[in-house]
């Protein structure tokens, strides 16, 4: 991972996220990752250091660019002992990518940026640039470094080129470590949880588990996937009835999504305070549209009235932020386009807008549905965005709930 | 940085980058940053080797919480050479927290779980802990390691009073390198960037420029804040008039929203493919309630329909992709909801859903104002999340680009 711009934190390092997930998801142990400044004697310290802590693999990305500010290669190239060569297929299809975009650049500009970008490690083999950045695989002696571009889309769509190359399926094959359990779980605050796991007999057997909060579940890691991992998650379900909501990994979006399909039921949402979170966060996933028909952002009262007809006499009996405005909004959303079950949210992320008797962090939730509507009340702390990204993941559970019975 | 959550890609190291983001716009240069597994070697290991290299602060985080598993702070205080001691200004803010909250541990669980958070190494600064986990500020001879929890949230928070302490105050107001400027630019592209930068002049003037390509936009960086650094700005804007749309490092919604707030006018979406993403981005910012006032989200055609008042033969006609369903959405959005402007989009985010004469990332954006309505049409690549990005930034730009004239 090298750049300035991810060092400094202006771009987050989602690459390296993302790589760590989808090889650990294949049973490969990640051992590090590093963001290093994008100067060549950086990155070259940064390889060689991982190379010497004996790994077979070292993901490199970004510094692929036409700049001489983009050090990457030659820093790989250095480390390993190889030349830079020109690579003639890499060179064709960049000129083959740049032809095809209209740039003010002139023809010499974009040629020497062709074949800046062209150079790879003697004997490395060139990916197919999604832009006009090749990756590369590069084979230093029984290790491998794999080099992509930085970009996060460029980077993941070369990172499934990387992994279908030989050398490099065949280390992932052979790693062979499978992949763990993955249990989510709502309602259950981290330390019952410790308690609940604090049995010298899991330890005794074996088990690598690990319990990571978010923002209004927990997510459980359990290594192996085996008998007395999965022993551990039937205990698990004895202490905390009903509490793990998914346990094959699918996030809670995926969980209700699909209960809902099974029913044949549909969606729609209202949302204040959160403005569009909860829809945006539904729609991530494709096929969505089979049962989520979209909403209402009532960020205004008059929204509220308007499109969601709340009554003037609860928004000005009981204010925006309450248990009676969330029931009308989702009794309107769900009355007017025509949908199975309807989710609301109102409340006060703040920083500003609180007071004594409605502080920030008082959120109301309601899910209605053709047997009536229930409200729920939520008291949450932290800065403005931690106020909306629990209130919709806790907004989501209780809709979980009320669906699933 | 520490914690195996974070380096299987599950949780994505925010802490970090945020805290990278605040040093260096207090111009402190930050000289890496790495994630590492959660056993004390492995933290020592990275804690050393960060001093070694000299710097004057170090910032761990994760790995404070009750349990064995959690290391750092017995990692820190190996390295530092101290024994670790009870705090006691700590244990009596950790019983104090554990008090107010309903938890089914046992009493003698808490109260190890308390003692054991309440450890730091000997003649450390303890933090007042957002949540039950105290970071500490602890002095490594002439070097500082800052210890923090690993929760985003808590992790910001502790950060704040870190920074507030005599040691790392000293430290940053030190650094005195000042920020940098940044410039964001709308309609140009990289490599016509580059041509434009590649001008020895810049070079030889000591001018350190860095380009990162966003979504939609570029952010380019400039260092230092000075004269010539401010020439280069006014070049940029000889070669590429109204490009640059924020001089202050401001986010494209908060130049919008302050060119609303400032005009007196306010806001509507309607929302397709995005489900709901525009409205939850200009809510991220307080304040907001000042000009935006809400939408729809209309996922379904129904609800086009309904909501938005979509002429079914449009929808028939032209399809839900085209431009004029933009420009009804749009048209509908601003006169149901009496707002100055309203801004619709509907595409194909895949990744199903696309045709040959409609592929997936086809989009259309609509502007409604007082003067009549903008379409445009965009066609995106990548994924489904890179699309729906994408159209939500170019969205903004074409209301950026009409509400500034």
């Amino acid at each position: 991972m090298t750049g300035t711009e991810v060092l400094e934190g202006r771009v987050r390092d989602e690459n390296g996220a993302a790589i760590a997930a989808d090889l650990t998801s294949h049973g490969v142990r990640v051992v590090g990752t590093a963001v290093v400044d994008d100067t060549q004697a950086s990155i070259e310290a940064a390889v060689s250091a991982a190379l010497a802590g004996d790994v077979a693999l070292v993901v490199v990305t970004g510094g692929l660019g036409p700049t001489h500010d983009d050090r990457t290669m030659a820093a790989v190239a250095a480390v390993a002992g190889l030349p830079l060569d020109e690579h003639p297929v890499a060179l064709a299809r960049i000129r083959d990518t740049m032809s095809s975009v209209r740039l003010r650049a002139s023809d010499a500009t974009r040629e020497a940026a062709a074949r800046k970008q062209a150079l790879v490690p003697r004997g490395a083999l060139s990916l197919p640039p999604p832009g006009t950045a090749p990756g590369a695989v590069v084979a230093v002696g029984d290790q491998t470094v794999v080099v992509l571009p930085g970009p996060p889309w460029e980077c993941m769509a070369s990172w499934v080129h990387a992994v279908q190359t030989d050398r490099v399926r065949a280390l992932i094959e052979g790693a062979g470590g499978g992949a763990p359990i993955v249990l989510r779980i709502a309602g259950v605050i981290e330390p019952e949880f410790i308690e609940a796991l604090d049995d010298p007999m899991w330890h005794a057997q074996g088990l690598e588990v690990g319990v990571c909060a978010k923002p209004g579940e927990l997510e459980l890691t359990i290594r192996p996937d085996d008998a007395v991992g999965r022993s551990l998650e039937a205990h698990l379900d004895l202490v905390f009835p009903g509490a793990i909501f998914s346990r094959d990994g699918a996030l809670l979006e995926q969980v209700l999504g699909a209960a809902l399909v099974a029913q044949g039921q549909t969606l729609v949402t209202a949302e204040s305070c959160t403005g569009g979170m909860i829809g945006a966060r539904l729609t991530t996933m494709p096929g969505a549209s089979a049962w989520y028909l979209g909403g209402v952002v009532s960020y205004d009262d008059a929204v509220k009235r308007e499109l969601l007809g709340v009554p003037g006499h609860v928004l000005r009996d009981h204010g925006a932020v309450s248990a009676e405005t969330a029931s009308a909004m989702a009794e309107g959303a769900r009355d007017r386009l025509g949908a199975t079950w309807a989710l609301s949210i109102t409340g006060i992320a703040g920083p500003g807008g609180g007071t004594p008797q409605k502080p920030v962090g008082l959120v109301y939730v309601g899910v209605a549905g053709a047997l009536g509507t229930t409200t729920r009340e939520l008291r949450l702390h932290g800065d403005r965005e931690r106020i909306r990204l629990r209130a919709c993941t806790m907004a989501l559970h209780l809709l979980r709930e009320v669906v699933t019975g």
